[in-house]
């Protein structure tokens, strides 16, 4: 069978927290929460509905780019490999986390404006970098 | 039926064009181009894929944070609802265009580093913004 | 914020709950698990990776399809709407569940052949109703 | 960058058109159509929106379980890899499809009730096979 992938748009709701493996790896991971919003028709007005809630996991440059720009509380859009992590408590419990080994993640511009700081090796550091409402003004 | 949902990693290929519609409606619009990355067997490296392509409109908040933080050649990551465009060429030819109408978009942070300017009334202003390095070496 | 999509392809690992409730709505479910499998190149075998699983909930025609026609152990494909769900059990401790409302789900055509029994209703009931092969056939 | 997968709930609309290659591969595909159903204040009723239309190439066990099983008209959910194809016509012009090599389908059973006919090899061989609602009256 095939790998499930998920995508969320959410809040960071813990501190980014991150790792770095004796071999090397990086890890940055948070917990992402997202809420629905529904329109209740006898209060004729928006009420929250379900919620998700998922552990994820960044590596590599990913794991360095969140670690230096995100902060809790920033909404985010992630995409990734969705798998559910079972283990057991000290106590013996079994239980499970709902997780993402992410494959791109970003702040979500709906709730933020960012500078991008594009690394030099970067094609898209040969662009003119204007951003769009000047090339527009010039066209 | 329902929406038919989808998610691209890929990256910015053409300027992105923001508009402001009469009755004051604002919309944001680029090209996007993911290329998927096989391993060769015979050649025993990474060739090029299959490729995908879609025009992206973003509207009201997130048209003007991806007006004012993205530029052409930027990756991003985006997630909304899929459709095929039809419509009618000057000469009466009809064409379809795939495209997405954005819920959430970002830049990739596998691909860079941003500073992330986040509104006064956002919940995450009242984090204390630490990014993550200085979080954890404070705990 | 949206409701968070999930597609599941994986395995039916319970029998299939049927309900009516006192209003007359039905709901069917069962409990879904995907596994991954992976190419372990020290071992050059494939060996199973992560897993995934999710209760899945049908309603209304939905749950009556998959009640008529789904068994323990089938294949099948499922798409909906994913959260999670908090509970507490008889001691007080706080649980969760992975779920998803199903919109669309239906046997995996790659594990399995099936005899659609298609409704007087249904506008597929004005097609010939040949399959594929005998199509190609008399073309 | 990574494969970008779509799920898409529609209906069949053109016969599935079934290839064996000089190698023994073999292939089904057909043309889907999704369309969205909108709520429409103005005239308080629901009214057709944007539609989605997707080539759908599926392979080897997947290629006979569909032409053995669906024909023109039945409503499918399909899952997989999606891509744009280019090519040109034969005036050389450029042209793009919007095509899914699929993973895993089935028909959808909130349209339809099906006999699954499975495969002796397969594990849910081993299953009571009872329906659900005697399971359940039986309980």
């Amino acid at each position: 069978m095939f790998e499930t992938n998920l995508t969320v748009a959410g809040k960071v709701v813990t501190e980014i927290v991150r790792h770095t493996f004796p071999n090397g790896d990086r890890k940055s991971s948070f917990r992402l929460m997202a809420r629905e919003r529904r329109f209740n028709k006898e209060a004729q007005d928006w009420v929250d509905g379900d919620r998700v809630f998922v552990q994820v996991n960044c590596w590599r440059r990913l794991a360095e780019g969140v670690a230096a720009s995100l902060v809790k509380g920033d909404n985010v859009v992630v995409t990734g490999r969705f798998f559910i992590r079972e283990y057991s408590t000290e106590n013996g419990e079994r239980r499970s986390s709902a997780e993402i080994d992410a494959q791109a993640l970003g702040p979500d511009l709906g709730w933020c404006t960012v500078v991008v700081e594009r690394p030099s090796w970067s094609p898209s550091a040969l662009s003119t970098g204007m951003p769009a409402e000047e090339v527009v003004a010039a066209a």
